[in-house]
């Protein structure tokens, strides 16, 4: 199981809101059985076998390059732990933990 | 105000647990009064003017640096909107109103 | 055909040195007759469709987390461009103009 | 001395080109002496001390923003070794020597 976290920036579209790109992308995750996910300010992290991750993504980048956007940038950042398992929630709370120490 | 991502990632340090190190950079937030911060599984969002945020994570980045880590990968992420006020909380709940629409 | 870089960072290998696993990662591109790529200080660039550019990548984080590497962090740029052709050497060249002009 | 990557993304600019908003920005480090920079397809490498680079990335940021762009997305990835001098060129041949061997 790995951790992910990908943003999508559509180019061209004439206003500075993406909200509506953002949305059109993050519905692909929805259909995904395998996958957890998370919005965040800063892009959606989403947990899963890297195989799924990167499937769903693909169809993500898709769905914002659609209606009209003719440039879309998206960044991937892949964490994949194989020593022991690793989640969205165990991450986070292993470094809550140190700094509460 | 802009809203900004960082992750910070030791390297060579001889294990793949990292929480530590992260632990560390991110105490240097705490001391930053104009900054608000939230820990996410795939680094740390930051919310504040470019300026504070871009020396906060200079001082986070030399804190991974200390304690016996000679290689430290960090990497950004700065969205900076100036047509209207932008904030980590306002920035999902747009686009959790357009899923829900 | 869309430009993307890929950047993979072993986590925990006990050395700052990485060039011995990028290596490892960059030999998988050496088989791909579809993709064209560049290697750079800062990650490996490589040009073709979004198919092919997610499939080789997955396989570069592959070969990167075998030989006794137990975390990678890979992060991906991918730029698809659909209203006009884009290569590596169209994008630099378009912006030398500018610098130039 | 570290090496860093940036790409700088205007957001709602009406046009796929991003070209001329890049030069402007890349203009910037014309005038920073202590900085070396390579353009590529995926962004700007910069190599020089971590102080310099993050203040000359800002001013980049910042010359993006002008010109009547509202948003700008800026990242950064910086890699910065403390066990040995690393260059933009040394990087890349420790990874050709390995390919090559």
């Amino acid at each position: 199981m790995a951790i992910a976290k990908v943003s999508i920036i559509p180019v061209g579209t004439g206003s500075p809101s993406l909200s509506q790109h953002i949305a059109r992308a993050v519905k692909v995750l929805r259909q995904e059985k395998n996958l957890k996910y998370e919005l965040t300010s800063m892009g959606t992290i989403i947990e899963g076998d890297v195989d799924s991750i990167l499937s769903a993504i693909k169809r993500m980048h898709q769905a914002a390059l659609s209606e009209g956007v003719m440039r879309v940038v998206t960044t991937i950042e892949i964490d994949d732990r194989q020593d022991k398992p690793s989640t969205m929630h165990s991450k986070v709370d292993s470094v809550m933990k140190r700094l509460q120490g």
